[in-house]
């Protein structure tokens, strides 16, 4: 059995790693870390799990026990512990923004703080599992992607890689539940005020942009800079992202979707929706699955692209499972076979 | 392995049935049955099913061809089918009320129907999985509990059996989310509606009223009359029974609670709360629990009993599977091991 | 025009009486104060407000020079500030709980607070706005009523005073809106934890639980203690009561209803419904009205009464101007006429 | 006082023209029209509207004795009807979409059935209140515009007609809640189905997109087509468009800011963010307000605009009375003051 810690054990990232790996057939959780909840018994924090008998612990020599320590923690706290992990051995696959950016530069603009040194940033492996590149036999440090990344590359791949677009055009409109913003108390969260509201925010400033372009831009061999506007949606679970590009050359929703259909033909969980049909976060909710619809205005020979995850399932939790999973030889899918829950 | 199908597989019964089977290592999901949509592929009306290919198809002779059935139907449905699948040796596993009471002018009055016959009410096995009596070897058709019953019967099984409560006095006063109502479609479950709205709703005319009676009377010995007041919450899912009930002799809260706690002990599906702490609808989301709290008003010597379930899974087919497993002698907890979905 | 001052400029009492306020011919706003914001505009707070040039300021000698002063805070805060103000003339409505309870023993208790001082809370007047008994030529300090105790009062006024019940046997269960809570941060209000959740909370512990027990004491002439359980409805606004009591003799739904007709016939705000129909919390929302539904179940001969208002009209700000009204000689709809806002 | 007739009583337009009217000094609510529901009490459909003494009638030669009619039905009724009232000397307001379009072809394809006669669509007119350019001397029949149109040509106004975008580039991503689909049952808004939810939704197909581009062929003098994908929000009430468009000339936000906040300085209804704040839906909550918010993209040159409408207020029943102000040369805000409900 692979032997399991979770720092941020007080987050929704954590819980929502111990739901997944429940069915998980080659792993067990050995700890389950939180500094400030050291010693009490998870389901103080979480009563959903009062059946079960586990305390928070510090992080410690504790985690060099470990096979495998997940960081489901808020930004700037794993660049400050995953390195001394990594240097003993144990494997790091970091929930958080901390590793994302190879760039020092971009990472202290849009989060604030000092990035980790380079050399960790080089060697840490940023991995969308489904278009993996890592080196999964000598990588240590995964990063995992953020959640609206996740629902927009998966979107964009296809397109990029086969040059079907304008890669100068990209305009990504998102929308996301509110579990998103986390656990942590802030008024635009408070439900009398969250509820029946709609709204975007960060316009231009959020984290995820430069992940966004410094995934296509490596792709497309190209400096990309793209238009991202996030949303929040008054839900709790859910991303739904609608992507507006350019089309090269001309053509048809059908000859588009059919790419699709090819592309992710051998890709568990990608679905690629029917021509006329648009996929709904519901239809993902709790589940690793990643579905996408296809639409493409044929005067302005634009293509909309509209892609749905659960952003705590497959935009956090359950892709970084998929990394685990790859990271071990395993199928991808082991322990992901959860259905969508409906309604 | 058993072989199973579902009859009426365009509701939200079947759909969950098959979200839960999904991780039964015991079972495999033969037929998923429709009249009104045979032939068509289930992802047309559940498209967070794209991914399976499963055709919905007409119940005819097929149904004999599994080793059990389950009805996921609207009540008077299943009294006209069931028999029949029973006389050829296929066992039964009812999700709707058509079997539940025994006395057939109850049925007629609370359902607007005529009940099936004596004979075969009488030959139906009711079962609260937890305190089951059924005769497994030999009953052919379980009549699966309804949703505000199973929360009710759970909180108040050790209150009668142990004859703690002045029967004679028990207020019910139960929540229930919107997916209770099924997927059928009428005004007050339209969303602009329904959204932002509570509602109490059929006051002493809820189908579930004689059912609570019915096992309460039973267990008690005596011909109990219970008052019943459901009401509607603008959410998707759980149920909350709040339950007031007179204490025989002076009884503290501490132990009230102990009784709880040691009558629940060895069974898996319920989790009784420490004192001064009560149960919420989403710490069950998704899973098969039943959490229970408890608070004794000691001047009015009033019990007040909070229980919550996901009114999907406990209330219908998570119970109906823990059936399904006590019928076939397995483990009840078998493929039940999901963790709630939080948030 | 009476000159208003509002204290608490930040929370959602005061923004509720500037949104009703903003209809009242009579009455105009001279300041909203709050200590934190002095001198902020109030659109940085609210912008739903940013059309008006309104800043917030200090509440200092500036409360003196307004003929009513409405104290929209939580507890804790009036009874240190407005006794100050009374006796410097101005008339105060005070929307808290801090001048509510006659026994300060009670407050202690339930509040975790001294109370003011006993001189202080016998010139109070506690309104019931439809049943004051108010000496509204002497009254210089209105004590508004709390959410819950308006919706309960107002059900239970014609039973208690036409003895029609056991005065002893009075149990409820009431159900609210989140902006109940007030805006202030808490994990349980956190918008991914309170949506699709429905609980019971401080049972037996609730601030108001002592308001409806001193009322209906009085009303009755006798010592009365309630069972009173509230509940979280994952909804903004709106708080829906059901009340169960046992009957002193047999009476019908029919007979019971003729009753509430005609008590409340003359009472603008309100509106008893048909037999068979129940209020829907949505169907006050944004209006001061009470609507009242009843049920008898003749078996047990237990009244069920469900009452429905919204918290923060009726339940607060709505009922403080009736109450204004009242105090001014002026019709009591005056500034109240909105019609609820539906959907 | 203004005789105001309603069509479509049973509907949510008329039901929030009764809401808004009832603040309105200069009208009079004389009939309000149901076909279906020919005589009954409209608290029946409407229990929120239980105090009013108002009972449906048929659409006869009562139409007739009214000063003015509005049509608050589905499209494909009011071509039929209202010509009628406009030939016997009746005004007529329409909130539905058969007057809007004066290309048939485009009504026929969009709508899927025969638009009015052209001579009848030539002597509409189409209204956006604050840029209307109606004679309203001897203006018969206002066709009062669809609620994304409303969100939308408030937002690109100043932007086509001061000319600083490239017209042919504006991608508009709206979403809106649940109420603008009516009060007609289907299964996306189910509650169950559309309760935590979020999907896009006729993309290319949308009613409104032929409407939006006429108004923006008009007003440039080019024959536009834009994108336009409409969403849907698990909340009741409200729209946000975000508008994306390439500017002509480097802009900063700074500029583009400061042209809307004098473009809409005299437009009472319209209400301007300050720099990095993004208006939200509940901010306009049952009140005719619109606000927006401005971004500029300075590397793409890419201007983000983000507008917000009640869709029930000034998306349509605030609008249409706005125009009928305009028609009686009343101030454009006579009965529209109310304030956002807010929370």
């Amino acid at each position: 059995m692979i032997e399991i810690g979770i720092v941020g054990g007080s987050g929704y990232g954590a819980v929502e790693l111990i739901r997944l790996l429940q069915h998980h057939p080659n792993v067990t959780i050995k700890y389950v870390f939180s500094h400030s909840k050291n010693d009490e018994p998870i389901s103080e924090t979480f009563p959903h799990l009062s059946h079960l008998i586990l305390n928070y612990t510090a992080l410690d020599e504790k985690g060099v026990s470990c096979d495998v320590v997940f960081f489901a923690t808020p930004s700037n706290v794993s660049k400050h512990l995953a390195p001394d992990l990594v240097d003993k051995g144990v494997k790091v696959i970091d929930l958080s923004g901390d590793f994302r950016l190879s760039n020092r530069h971009m990472y202290k603009t849009f989060y604030g703080e000092e990035a980790a040194p380079q050399q960790q940033l080089d060697a840490a492996s940023y991995s969308i599992a489904e278009w993996s590149e890592v080196d999964w036999q000598h990588t240590k440090l995964i990063a995992n992607p953020g959640c609206f990344p996740t629902s927009i590359l998966l979107a964009l791949h296809p397109l990029v890689v086969q040059e079907v677009i304008d890669t100068e055009s990209i305009i990504i409109d998102s929308k996301t539940g509110v579990s998103g913003a986390g656990r942590s108390l802030a008024q635009h969260v408070h439900y009398a005020e969250m509820n029946e509201n709609f709204s975007a925010y960060a316009i231009g400033k959020h984290k995820h942009k430069p992940e966004i372009e410094q995934y296509i831009s490596t792709l497309s061999g190209k400096d990309i800079n793209v238009t991202f506007t996030p949303h929040l949606v008054p839900m709790t679970r859910g991303i739904l992202s609608t992507i507006y590009v350019k089309l090269n050359e001309y053509t048809t929703t059908e000859e588009l979707q059919a790419i699709y259909k090819q592309y992710y033909d051998d890709k568990p969980f990608v679905r690629v929706r029917d021509i006329g049909i648009y996929p709904k976060t519901k239809e993902v909710y709790g589940s690793n699955f990643c579905d996408i619809g296809i639409y493409v205005d044929e005067i302005n020979q634009m293509a909309i692209i509209v892609s749905v995850i659960d952003n705590l399932v497959k935009g956090a939790s359950g892709q970084a499972i998929q990394n685990l999973n790859l990271l071990y030889g395993l199928d991808e899918t082991t322990g992901l076979n959860q259905l969508p829950v409906y309604p």
